[in-house]
């Protein structure tokens, strides 16, 4: 829910359409890091469409609204076509959404529950394992700013380090870290200053602040849900719900004003819609005098060092520049954790290109994705499944260096533990777009908010590039070698210098920097003038100056180019790493069958805060030499793991490696002792156990954390371990 | 050179005293990542100590100088002993840091030059090909921010991945991602708000801000360096500039007025020395209310967040927590590139302990360090190699968890390349300490700018713990078991409720809480009064209320108790990523011998920002495949690389590598399309080549690359490549 006059920057964080790879090499399919060594076996169990279309009777229900949202998304057309009024298609368009979002909202509701998900214990746990928790909490906590603690620190440090091999290391990328605080011009020209806003209302005596669409909402729903609230406009009001996303300030005043909304909290009067900017603003050095801001995202870095790269590259395109780092929105009312945060961690790409083709799209195109096109929600279809080579050769998405960066997105998502049934890509529809995109395609992940938007693949075109230099008047271009020389027609101002210079003696400067100026218009137009009058008026900074032919003249030559200049297209994709974060837990917390008290994260072991923990079945002082050596070991083959030689039984120490997301567990117990020393290994997630020698143990586990070996592979190899694990009333 | 105002926090950053890990596991010497596999065998060779003391002509000429320091430092010592007015021990230390700067100014100018450094051209080179540049140069550059390109990025990044293996991994720390703004009463509590500001005067007219310091020295060493000034003035200036640092408010006001000092640019009055906090302000939120700042040390975080962490590690002490991230300075005049910038990046520990004995001690016990103790510094001693076992055993060093982090900070330097030669630890003396610490070394790099603070390690005692304790009322404290248990008298007060609540009625609770709440002097007085007067007025939130012997009495027990509350001591290892990337290159730039202009990075494999080159010897379409191939085969085996196809010679193009400091090339030729497939392998520093199977490149390459291997190994195994390069004219 944001209104519209941030709803261009909705998706900047998170946006659309893909990017190719800046190096021209290829790789084959199964050479591929990501896609061979962790996931290309993953096929997707139980997708979304089927969970929907499983049940003919869901369909029955469902029919009738996708025929309102097809009979809307018709009307759209219909109106787009005859060039209707803007004001016209604005009202049809919200109108669409709003049954678009009727017939979700029903889909959702229909789906069957795979399992039920309880939030408010898996945010016990993240809480009390510290994942992450609120910031300053001891000075009573700012909204909308999270500390991440051990565990929610390494989960996201591994999300990131997975990413920097899956973008930056294998498509060879040039990585950057650019300055946070940025100065106003920068902002100015990438529109930011004018336009990252919300709508928000004060409370005219505390100046207590509200968003503006929260404040309505919450409003409108206590209205609805009072006995006394007639059936007519309780139908109004569910109506103006939907459509409060698209609307504008003043027909939010409007609202105001008919519903008489006072402030919730004191009661006192409200001031109109004001337009609150959601950057952070200071001042850069100690005069005060130069304002900058806290970047709202990490891409103008890149653009403003566009040359740099270009040139590091040698000249050439296409290339991608990735950044990884912190931006700032200063929300005028966080909420669901962190999904709308105040500071947050972004990857994000700039794929610069010249043409849309992509030479490694051969090796991504049977990658089966969850599709949810434009077209589609306009026509009520749900999303599809197909791979992304029928979606580019289909026309749904529009290319290949957009197939290429969607198929690699997902394949990223899988790896660091997202649910493939939970995962879809949602084309934007023409009015929802940024100011500055001309496509976009959303990785959504379903979560107990809803769809979340998690990455954004937005096509930026030349927007930023041409905006930079159009504020600095330095050109950010680059130059294409054309296939075959081309004869072209150069039109110049050819000065008399030593005239001029006699002439207008001072003012001779301006006039060859003014001549030097012309564009061809302006050539045109002296050569006419000239002939015509026998003289011109040149404008310059010190007036205009008149100009006879025997001072200057225009003169026409071919010349022989090689190259053209171009500015780039820029493909972005967009991962907000908090909100991934937040849907990779949710989409991993599991409940042990039968003890709902016994709670765990089934996290891919890439991505898992530790790869083990090392359990001493006692404090019996035989066992510390092996654990001391065995850490020891691990710790020389990179397995990041916990000794837990704490009190509690082992069922208990399982119970909390469990919580913490940890996949395999050592336990040092009075077998070690002896010889051959052995010792045994547990899997979380199936809580098998095996007995293997403690001298294979550092390999295979380190094995299993990179995905070498499968827990199959190891239960094949060596002996199960019988004794039973109780899992009833084991937890912490 | 930095007032006295912000010099209490000079060392915040960088700052010293030395931490132990967290966790009880003992790793042998042999077993550990970083000492063992990098550097284990690394020698000094050429220590600082043995370049100055080699020519007893430079000792002869250093000699009256030590002297002098010497005399000084007894003076200074006696009048401490003295208890001697504060302002006399303030001027004599002043004095002797000037005499001692006079000595190291002497010390390193006789040092005898290694090689010759070009600081311009090293400056050209991190500039053409973007290690790192000025930020928002298209929009005419902010002073004192950079970014990072790729090269920049990748170095740092890599620095900060071994630093975490370092410290992280190994000592099994916890590692917190924690906010950057921070709301206002958190640096109040921690002092910031108050007393992290520098000096600076003001053009009256314009506004323009000067550092104060700054602006004093280059007036008087104008001064000093014109003609017609008399040499007692010129001996005098020469006194108050090496005595600048340590001026006040008030001394620095009088030079001003003395000197007339007026703006070096518009020649306008200055303002009076004005105290500025350096940290960047904001405001939290949309009401503009909510005081914020860009915190300036990442340590606040962690402190914050001491109750949950340490419940984390199960309520146990010792424990370790780090954080890796930003923090933001809005220095008055930033300067010297990447050493005094407005935005930088940390690495911070925070060890929180109760005794100070370490358990892996031993395993650091004999690395060699350059020490420059306090004592050293007041008696003009030079810096001494010793092994950190001595030092710790003569009480130079405090003690063993000091010592262990000083010997793993020192080992962590030279394995991301800092030369061991121009490495020192020094630590403070009395009066250079924060306000916050009680000891403090500093690891320090020797740059062309001189001795550079890069890893400060401070005993910050209970300070910021017991600070936000105060200020929020929470007890940030840890529970210790006691070795045996103890009795205490525990006195409190008995209360007759059932009589209170009749007596008082809706009284009663804030009678209950107000008695809890008295301390040992309260209840003593409570029964002194009820024993004399037979009453006793209880000071309540609802005014004073009488209470008789029948309401309440004081009761002494005996309690054994097992544990003891303690506030643990914390020792701040704190790394400034900037300044040390800064060194490692200064430390790595070289020439080619014959041919200055061909400069390269000699950086270490472990922090090279690639790996390796992938070069074709020419455009041939035969190499192609060869190249292909072999760049997805690095790709597998994790090693970053960067394929250069690009025209120019050979040589050119290993020049270019070589500028990137990438330690081995691969290249392509006629050879490797025959049977069986080879190519040659080049290491950078010897430009030494070998011939090898196609087939055993990736292996080989990863494996030096981790250290697994020498190039010693390599040319041992694999035959010659006798082509010699040309070495002359080969740069780009």
């Amino acid at each position: 829910m944001r209104n519209v006059v941030a709803l261009v920057y909705k998706c900047s964080v998170f946006s659309k359409h893909l990017p190719v790879v800046c190096n021209p090499i290829r790789l084959s399919h199964n050479q591929q890091w990501g896609s061979n060594k962790l996931h290309r076996k993953i096929k997707i169990p139980n997708p979304q469409r089927e969970i929907i279309m499983a049940d003919p009777k869901v369909e029955e229900i469902l029919a009738p609204l996708r025929a309102l949202v097809k009979e809307q998304g018709d009307l759209v057309r219909k109106l787009k076509q005859e060039k209707a009024p803007e004001i016209d298609v604005k009202k049809a368009v919200a109108e669409l959404k709003a049954r678009k979002k009727v017939l979700e909202d029903k889909e959702l509701s229909l789906a069957p529950a795979e399992e039920l998900f309880d939030r408010a214990k898996m945010e016990d746990l993240i809480k009390r394992r510290f994942f992450y928790d609120q910031s300053f909490a001891i000075y009573g906590g700012i909204t909308g700013q999270f500390d991440f603690g051990p565990m929610g620190c390494a989960l996201k440090s591994n999300m990131i380090q997975l990413w920097r091999k899956y973008f930056i290391l294998q498509e060879q990328m040039l990585e950057v870290d650019c300055s946070i605080l940025t100065p106003e011009p920068v902002l100015k020209a990438s529109g930011h200053v004018e336009r990252f806003a919300d709508l928000m209302t004060k409370d005219v005596k505390s100046g207590e602040c509200f968003r503006l669409d929260h404040l309505i909402k919450a409003h409108l729903e206590k209205i609805k849900s009072e006995k006394n609230t007639a059936a007519e406009l309780k139908a109004e009001i569910e109506d103006i719900l939907v459509k409060l996303d698209g609307m504008t300030a003043a027909e939010m005043e409007a609202l105001m004003k008919r519903f008489q909304m006072k402030s919730p909290i004191s009661g006192n009067e409200l001031t109109p819609p004001i337009e609150f900017n959601l950057m952070f603003n200071t001042q850069i050095g100690p005069s005060g005098l130069v304002k900058g801001f806290l970047r709202p995202e990490t891409a103008q870095g890149i653009f403003v060092n566009f040359k740099r790269l270009l040139e590091f590259n040698q000249g050439r395109l296409p290339f991608a520049a990735a950044q990884i780092g912190n931006s700032f929105r200063n929300e005028i009312s966080p909420r669901s954790g962190l999904l709308r945060v105040r500071e947050f961690t972004m990857c994000e790409i700039e794929h610069f290109c010249d043409t849309k083709d992509h030479p490694k799209f051969e090796s991504v195109k049977d990658t089966q994705m969850l599709l949810y096109s434009a077209d589609s929600q306009e026509q009520g279809r749900p999303a599809e499944i197909m791979t992304i080579g029928d979606a580019v050769s289909k026309g749904i998405v529009n290319n290949e260096t957009l197939g290429y960066f969607m198929a690699r997105i997902h394949l990223y998502m899988l790896a660091v533990g997202i649910d493939p049934k939970k995962l879809r890509f949602r084309q934007h529809m023409g009015n929802e777009m940024a100011h500055y995109a001309c496509d976009c395609w959303d990785a959504e992940c379903l979560s107990s908010y809803g769809w979340i938007e998690c990455v954004g693949c937005a096509d930026r075109s030349a927007y930023d590039l041409t905006q930079h230099s159009k504020a600095t008047g330095i050109r950010l271009a680059a130059e294409k070698k054309l296939p075959a020389p081309k004869q072209i027609e150069v039109v110049e101002a050819v000065a008399n210098k030593a005239a001029i210079g006699k002439e207008f003696k001072k003012d001779a400067k301006v006039i060859n920097d003014a001549l030097a100026a012309l564009d061809s218009a302006g050539l045109e137009q002296l050569q006419a003038k000239l002939d015509a009058e026998g003289e011109y008026a040149l404008s310059t900074p010190n007036g205009d100056l008149k100009l006879t032919p025997n001072l200057v003249s225009v003169k026409k030559t071919q010349k022989t180019v090689h190259v053209e200049e171009i500015i780039p297209s820029v493909i972005e994709p967009s991962f907000g790493v908090g909100r991934i974060l937040y849907c990779i837990l949710e989409h991993n917390f599991k409940m042990r069958e039968g003890d709902e008290q016994r709670t765990y994260f089934s996290l891919p072991a890439a991505v898992s805060p530790m790869k083990c923990a090392v359990l001493p079945l006692s404090g019996n002082a035989e066992f510390q030499p092996f654990v001391r050596e065995l850490s020891s070991q691990l710790t020389d083959v990179d397995v990041s793991h916990k000794v837990d030689d704490s009190s509690g039984s082992i069922g208990r120490r399982y119970a909390r490696t469990d919580e913490l997301g940890v996949p395999y567990a050592i336990t040092v117990d009075f077998d070690t002792i002896k010889e051959p020393h052995s010792v045994t290994l547990r899997e979380r997630d199936s809580m098998g156990q095996v007995r293997l020698p403690l001298t294979d143990v550092p390999a295979v586990v380190r094995d299993l954390s990179n995905s070498k070996i499968s827990w199959a592979n190891v239960e094949q190899k060596y002996p199960k371990f019988e004794q039973q694990e109780n899992v009833k009333g084991a937890a912490a």
